[in-house]
């Protein structure tokens, strides 16, 4: 199916739109206050001297994070004209324009700190920075008209085709951080360019086909990516070069990149994923590691992993009207990135672990157990995220609707309007509410995906179901569709020995956690009863519902550690909050998967 | 109570009769022909040269690695005169007489390699060191009567006196790797000299108590001896001292010193022990964490620390006739320590993880996951837990039976002869069977322990129950106790989140585990009842039984990896050994602890 832009979609109520709002009038200006503090803003000016004290060596990634935000600052515009953020931008722009090398090389760290060292080592982020401005510069065009930025960004484009295919005078072939080739197919795609478009392919064809340094799992140089078939290494890396060959397939039909976003998606999402759809098992190298193997209190899961599966998700719609990819963004937007933002706005969480347990944070002399950090933070020293957050939001709207011949699809549940040649009023209030109402026109059928959370649901209309969709023919007259929104619980797959003989609760799409704030310490003595039933209460704070489940607690033993007679236990009841909105009441104890007895 | 030597008790047959001739034959050999071939017995001469290639630089640790296996020799010695090892001793100390300062100093490395930084750096073992080759010296006095080694080492305990009491010369107070408190009140009560005994007591009361370098919780050094509640930081240091205090306070009748000795055991055995008597929950810094968090994958459980747990549960029963030390011994003692040494006698464990996860032993360019090695290795760098195995096993008879007044105390269970004023014939088949017969001489009761595992037993003579301990009338006719030897489940304390919802299994003393080699991977789908229904089978090689249990396999779900249907499951059976003998015959997943109902 063709998946509708955002720019073709209007959120306008409700949970997701508040979120959107809030990074409109909140998250975007507090990265770029952070950033600006950082140095990072400063850095454009191409002005670090070492020997003058206060001046601030810029970092490899710095182009990305800024390009990142002017990206979502640009959706932004596009939809809410904001003079203020374009202010902002038109400054980096006039920086960018003026300390852009005459050849088209533009890289803030190695223009200033190394520039003998230009691409040199595929493990430098120079191309990885070059997608992100590059993505940035198209945003921007799109919203404002003002070309000079893309201007920039082609000739920089221009500039990497002569070094890496002409000349190939770098020392690599393929970059160490893959993102631009998912950018490269983008600009292809706004300047109808074909030579960009040959460029990601080149860069995607060459990965892992050539030899050059540092080419291991790790970065997916470990084979030709049609030869692919797991999701390897660090995590971000793989879902940004798999969208990026997903893209690429969409344009170039190329059946054998298709087979192999496939057998990594299903790779990625049947073996690899946690149940609030975040990826990477280990900080170590941000990677994935072995299938099943998901430790949820050393959970990585970066917020941009999260992102990036979204991003590769909605790309593989193009291939496969399966509802299996929506329910994945569904996943991971509502719980494993929403987790990535506080609720004020000015939070982010790099890693989103799944259980926290603030005693084991012990240090001795020698060192300290390596374990996610228990706070949100304003930015970080590598601060991918929360630009990623910035952007991410207003440009939710890509995610609704698609469209296949005459069949419009409803892939996201929001209140919207989608304008075009196929119309939309979708009215709901997702996911606190399981209602959804729409009228559609232009459309002789309308899917919609049933999530696969859903058990049972009621539609006002006949319907067939069709790979996940329920498929209703379109008279314009209002269709409603309801799915139970009832608590329940989840379980996980046997062989993911982290949860084992447990469970999780969700309602519709939101995974539940419990805090140690609202209930006591030592959260794994709670054993729910399989059957889950919840009281419910809207909380205005989190903008959803927490549940209050009656269930057991497991009493310390009387002797010592260990004994033939199993504890006993007394009733008690847990308080659950949405997983995406821990943490937001100072440091505290969590978990998401509860002991439970069932066989 | 008076607990009684190996000297006086000789084990006669049976399983740890079995382990001790193994270290007799084999491992005494094996661990000191790894010494030789890795340059520790060469290091003796004192002739390293760094310009000569091949010329082995020593360790700051070499002097007690011989130290322990010049030990475990001397007591083989004792009561097997064996002219093999009492030669190689006598040429190690030929070159420790040779090579001792004329002050009395004798360390390899500082006198070697650093000979101006002696006691300079309390973190660098040298009191340790000399602890150990005291004690070994009084050992090797005690078999063969000769003197010339103990000689040595009085003459560098009075140099030690002269540093650290009377001219208080050296760069600190008290050692960072306690030992030598312990070996000083051995040395007081083999010499009868009063000034060990007091060198012993200034180190007690001196550590934490005046400022000193690396002063911290990690060595046990962050406040006074007398006020430490919690067992903390490197866990065979906290060992190695809490028993030195408990020796000393059995000489000087210090009831503060004893009231911190107990209150730090339980600390140690009732928050911080693994069910196979394992300490230490952390490779970082080889150390006690929190108490209840007790990882089982990666647990460190140092078999030192094990080792040392036996040290401090014996001392302990000089103040408390108490069954709970004598419980602490034989869990230790049966599983985390003897999982120490390989079947074959000629490997080691350092750390005794409780779980292994094969595939999890991930490596990526950026790094690999740390985790315990999954087979034993015939030495170490740092090769501290052969020897100690090595010195242990043939003292044994240290822990069997203690005498107070005209009671009889049965601490342990092995076919074995008490001789002296007290007698005692004992023949038994534990662990394997629960019969236990006992006649007994110069006793008018006796007490003999009821493990804190069992749950039912037999005594053919009327008894009263103190302390653990069920106490019989003496009549010099034989006294047979029959301990319920079933299998059964074991719950751990619900606060240790590690084995939540789960069980192991236990015959008698003897904790059981799986391998995948017996059974399928992914042992964590295997779902154990509560209610063991065993079958049981001897195992020559193990020496033990084998059980088969019946029980469920939670099969994989069959689309993705959450489902709010719980995993279908299938009938099985599980092979279980155990644990002491895992990773004998190949790398395999392995755990202790099954998924299992109850609530």
């Amino acid at each position: 199916m063709k998946t509708f832009s955002f720019k073709e979609v209007e959120l306008t109520g409700g949970y997701l739109f508040d979120k959107q709002e809030l990074n409109r009038k909140i998250t975007i200006n507090s990265v770029y206050d952070r950033f600006y503090d950082t140095g990072r803003i400063g850095a454009f000016k191409f002005d670090y001297d070492p020997s003058v004290e206060g001046s601030v060596k810029p970092h490899i990634f710095w182009d990305s994070d800024i390009a990142k935000w002017i990206e979502g600052a640009a959706y932004i515009i596009k939809k809410h004209p904001t003079p203020e953020l374009e202010e902002k931008i038109d400054a980096i722009v006039e920086n960018i324009k003026k300390n852009q090398d005459k050849n088209g090389y533009f890289n803030i760290y190695f223009t200033v700190c190394e520039p003998q060292n230009r691409f040199t080592d595929r493990d430098k982020h120079e191309l990885y920075c070059a997608g992100h401005l590059m993505e940035a510069a198209i945003a921007y065009a799109d919203a404002t008209g003002k070309r000079d930025f893309l201007d920039c960004m082609e000739r920089y484009a221009d500039h990497i085709i002569k070094v890496f295919v002409e000349d190939k005078s770098a020392a690599f072939v393929t970059p160490g951080h893959e993102e631009i080739e998912l950018a490269l197919v983008k600009m292809y795609l706004f300047t109808g360019k074909k030579k960009y478009l040959d460029l990601a392919e080149f860069f995607i064809n060459m990965r892992g086909a050539v030899s050059e340094p540092k080419a291991t799992f790790y970065c997916q140089s470990h084979k030709p990516v049609r030869e692919q078939t797991e999701a390897v290494g660090h995590s971000v890396r793989a879902l940004y070069l798999y969208t990026g060959m997903a893209l690429l397939a969409a344009e170039t039909g190329d059946e054998t990149l298709v087979n192999a976003c496939r057998t990594l998606w299903e790779d990625t999402v049947l073996r690899k994923m946690y149940v609030t759809g975040g990826l990477g098992s280990t900080y170590i190298g941000e990677a994935f590691t072995v299938p099943f193997d998901l430790s949820n209190a050393e959970a990585y899961t970066e917020t941009c992993a999260g992102i990036a599966l979204m991003f590769f998700s909605n790309a593989m719609l193009r291939f496969e009207n399966n509802a299996r990819y929506a329910d994945a963004v569904e996943r991971v937007l509502y719980n494993g990135v929403l987790s990535g933002v506080s609720l004020d706005g000015k939070g982010f969480f790099y890693e989103n672990p799944l259980e926290i347990n603030v005693r084991e944070k012990y240090e001795n002399r020698v060192g300290r157990r390596r374990l996610p950090i228990t706070q949100r933070l304003s930015h970080f020293f590598c601060s991918c995220c929360p630009p990623n957050i910035s952007r991410l939001l207003p440009s939710l709207g890509n995610y609704v609707y698609g469209a296949d011949g005459d069949t419009l699809y409803v892939n996201q549940f929001v209140s919207s309007e989608l304008s075009g040649e196929m119309t939309c009023t979708q009215v709901t209030n997702y996911p606190n509410d399981g209602e959804v109402r729409l009228t559609v026109g232009g459309a002789k059928k309308v899917a919609i995906r049933i999530p696969e959370w859903c058990e049972s649901f009621e539609i006002n209309k006949p319907y067939e179901m069709i790979n996940g969709y329920a498929v209703t023919v379109n008279d314009g007259s209002e269709i409603v569709t309801s799915f139970d929104m009832t608590p329940k619980a989840v379980f996980a797959d046997p062989r993911i020995r982290h949860d084992a003989c447990r469970i999780c609760v969700t309602r519709g799409p939101i995974v539940y956690c419990a805090e140690a704030v609202d209930n006591t310490d030592f959260l794994h003595t709670y054993v729910l009863s399989t059957e889950i039933k919840a009281e419910e209460a809207f909380d205005e704070g989190f903008g959803l519902y927490t549940l209050t489940v009656p269930c057991k607690r497991r009493l310390p033993l009387e002797n010592g550690l260990y004994s033939c007679r199993p504890p006993k236990t007394e009733n008690a009841t847990l308080r659950l909050i949405p997983y995406n909105s821990f943490a937001n009441r100072g440091e505290s104890d969590m978990i998401v998967w509860f002991s439970a007895s069932y066989c």
